[in-house]
């Protein structure tokens, strides 16, 4: 049998959503049985990565980048050569370039795939006429305009809601009475209604499709659309794009969690 | 913060398993944000360890505890301390008594859970009187009589399908037209009709009540009861014994995911 690379996931950013990328990476690989499952290791260590959003508040001074990267040369002892990170907000620059950095200076055979490169490669790939594209997303992510970054040069417009929205949106996924990290399994009803109320202004300010920026919104927003509009999920697309590149003949022609549109 | 201990998991026996096991600690962990989980590593490498009921059944030579113990190391490496099998069949005595072996002849400083004795234990703090305890499971629990072994002496009745309904069951997990492994999710309604056919045998049989008793058998039936008969899941169990090991002040006093009856 040859051996498969293994896949390694710097989970934790929240813990559901390390959960969510794993399911969806055994959901989008071809396997009749156990032995047919790719390997994939997964370490969920919340307790040691700084909050994301708060150093890009410049709340904190710690860069969360550092101990992202203590945890990718755990994976690397574990013969780990690619990596995905489920959390959209450690993709923002000041966070993912310095991991990138640390990497490199060290010298790492690494591949750490870009959660947000792969949403534009995606869509790319698809070949999908909706450039015009709303975003739910951190607070950090917003305000690092993580996505702005990699998708305007490409011709895409990134439709983001105004201050208040925002503010609802990061309260959906962060509020301690209905939030999301608190209240996961089942989520609150609140965070799905405001959720819908800002995917319904998005619409009105013109977005085509919504992209889900946040790796745990989509234990709030499941199925294709919402309010009439596609879901593009960041997660599902960095799942494929980690089987593609550790076994690509071990990937779904018929995706089950990503929906073409 | 104080320090806490890393639970491990040995995961791909199968990879849903393994997911379903680290979703049940989470959803059992008092947390009302990211960074109050536990750490958690799971290890879901379905390639390298040989299966189960094979070994059993003597069509293969090379016990599985070999490479489950190469896994232990790993996770051993990465500090973990506690560590959990998702997996009934690897429980069988001639499986799981040659891991511990080794585990003490390496002389390592490691907790590796019971599946089987957290059951028994969880059964006796409960004080329930459901004496009478319908399995089921795959042909090589059944076959190395793992929960009668364990069960037994402390009074249970084991009650187990005639041979024709263990093969029923099997088929439920291993077909690979309807088989639970093969097709987890969603599950085929094949697989449900048949578990359900084969508990209204077990009552008829005076089971009280149900041990799923194989980890990819909640994927398939969900809920607190099945035929009037209440459910007992091993798997969220042993994901409350291991939140008890690394870290008591952390366990929901009121389970989730495991039903009292």
């Amino acid at each position: 049998m040859e051996k498969k690379k293994i896949i390694g996931i710097v989970g934790g950013m929240g813990p559901y959503a390390g959960l969510d990328l794993t399911r969806k990476i055994f959901d989008e690989t071809r396997a009749s049985s156990d032995s047919e499952h790719l390997p994939v290791a997964l370490l969920s260590y919340p307790q040691r990565i700084p909050d994301r959003t708060g150093y890009i508040a410049g709340r904190a001074n710690v860069n969360p980048a550092q101990e992202i990267f203590e945890i990718v040369r755990e994976l690397i002892r574990l013969d780990v050569s690619i990596i995905g990170m489920p959390c959209n907000t450690a993709h923002a620059p000041q966070i993912f370039d310095e991991l990138r950095r640390l990497v490199t200076d060290a010298g790492l055979q690494v591949q750490v795939l870009h959660l947000i490169e792969e949403v534009a490669r995606y869509l790319i790939e698809q070949g999908q006429d909706h450039r015009n594209l709303g975003l739910l997303a951190t607070r950090g992510t917003y305000a690092a305009r993580s996505y702005q970054a990699v998708l305007e040069p490409l011709g895409f417009q990134v439709i983001t809601p105004d201050d208040a929205g925002q503010e609802r949106v990061h309260a959906a996924i962060y509020d301690p009475d209905y939030g999301i990290k608190t209240h996961s399994n089942p989520v609150r009803e609140k965070a799905q209604h405001e959720l819908r109320a800002i995917v319904g202004d998005l619409r009105q300010s013109g977005a085509e499709a919504i992209i889900v920026g946040c790796t745990e919104l989509p234990l709030a927003l499941g199925g294709d659309e919402v309010e009439g509009l596609p879901l593009i999920d960041p997660t599902g697309i960095l799942a494929r794009a980690l089987i593609r590149e550790a076994a690509p003949d071990k990937l779904r022609s018929h995706p089950t969690t990503v929906h073409s549109f």
